[in-house]
């Protein structure tokens, strides 16, 4: 069987987790990795035999893009892959309409340029949403309550870190229960920078201004940066006319690794979709698993 | 919209339960419901207002059947419909060959007659596979657990029933951890019945032996039965390199409910589906919630 050709473009950490993930997948072949063009020197151990380029074209033939980047990169660099027939996997983390801008974009480019795009392919957007939508086939009436960490938000970490005066900056979600958080945002500035400045500017950014949103100057933000995270989904609903029917959803994981994971994963199941976008629950299971349909008869349904 | 047209085929606990989840249903209509031409005389407040029949033709224009049959019922049933084009769902229980050949039957036959069959579409075959094959995808080294219980087994308790000299049975699983399971047998004997022969009959009934089995005379199987049921599915796992991944699915459900409701979810994505057969993880999620897409990618994904 030939090995699917993919290509990560970022190496931030969900790029270094998502090479790992390809690297460890027997079907799939790294073919390089995509980097900004003023990065390309910096030498690496970790990105040793690996081809690293600033242009996707070249790396020859590439089945499909991992993009490792922030989300609000991704709607201009999935589209351009796109257009390429590339076909492209994302995690792009905006709930919403942000989510549903993205999709019509790239089915419409999919469809015209006969690639396929899954988006918002981590694990909230992503995962979760699979099992948020499994829950209602199983019980179709009733409440879903997604409960985040203790843990560091990655897009929200990047977005404080991107205010004017933080030098570095890690945003904690903190679960109060039934689906509400408090945002604890460590920052640590730069010199002469304002703390009420960039408390402002972070209060008032749309990642922030819906949640209780503290934010605390620190020395060192490094020190109190573990990737661990955790999700706990829960549902309560009726099936049928059956009421109170209980369902739990829980996970302790690195945080970035699963992201990765799922980000290659899908890069299997991408190009066995017809042209379009997709979201994760838009994918049946079964083609994220690189697995032969007898034996997962057999062994896992 | 025109509504999908359900017809429910057998009239067991699964089948009440599954009329109720159609008729709960907006974007469903239950043309009727088939039984066993001896039980058609039978009055059964339940069924008021439904038409009930024996042979599904009487039915008109049916899009999907729901099979609430017993599993070894199934699969020539199941066959026959989708040789006559109407699209079939069931909740066969026997994993492994059994599942499979199924679906070699059904996929042949729907590719040849133009409808499709979801297989194994209760929760165990059913959504639980559907989250092990997520947990694959999210972490694809490691072990998966899957314990049920403490709860009534349908399955296991038809098959207990069917043994001579039994009257009423109620198999119950036990959860001893990480996959290991007891199974409770409760038989009321007809009268003259040998309980020797009659627990003789079960042990060994493949259903049965490959399990730590015990089987009790009780005098009223009926005052023992309640159809709560629980799941705890476990996966620790590595995601690309990062190990110690840890993810829990539990439930605490009614059982037939829960099967009822799965199978109508099925319903509404058989008929969305090409022709040919499908395990559930074959099916993408969304495609059992009768959801648009846009609205779904704003307030689900």
């Amino acid at each position: 069987m030939e090995k699917l050709k993919i290509a990560v473009v970022g190496y931030g950490n969900i790029g270094r987790y998502s090479i790992q993930a390809v690297k460890a997948a027997q079907d799939m072949e790294l073919v390089g990795v995509v980097r900004r063009k003023e990065s390309l020197g910096k030498k690496d151990p970790f990105l040793e035999g690996i081809k690293v380029v600033a242009n996707i074209e070249e790396l020859g033939k590439v089945d499909a893009a991992i993009l490792a980047l922030p989300s609000r990169e991704i709607p201009n660099t999935a589209k351009s892959l796109i257009e390429k027939g590339i076909c492209t996997v994302d995690s792009f983390d905006i709930h919403g309409q942000d989510i549903l801008n993205l999709y019509k974009s790239l089915d419409e480019a999919g469809k015209k340029h006969n690639a396929s795009a899954i988006i918002s392919a981590g694990w909230d957007p992503g995962t979760d949403s699979v099992i948020r939508t499994l829950l209602m086939a199983m019980a179709p009436k009733g409440l879903t309550y997604t409960n985040f960490g203790p843990g560091m938000s990655m897009g929200h970490s990047v977005v404080a870190r991107s205010k004017k005066g933080v030098k570095d900056a890690l945003s904690m979600t903190i679960p109060l229960g039934t689906g509400v958080h408090r945002r604890d945002v460590y920052v640590e500035l730069e010199e002469g920078a304002d703390f009420s400045d960039v408390e402002k500017a972070i209060k008032t950014d749309s990642y922030f201004s819906h949640d209780d949103t503290h934010v605390h100057a620190v020395k060192c933000v490094n020190d109190l940066r573990d990737m661990g995270h955790g999700v706990l989904l829960e549902r309560k609903g009726v099936s049928g006319e059956t009421q109170n029917q209980r369902f739990q959803f829980t996970m302790q994981i690195n945080n970035p690794a699963l992201t990765g994971q799922v980000l290659c994963s899908c890069a299997r199941a991408v190009v066995k979709q017809r042209p379009g976008c997709y979201t994760l629950p838009q994918i049946a299971p079964f083609d994220l698993v690189g697995e032969n349909i007898e034996d997962f008869i057999l062994h896992t349904v």
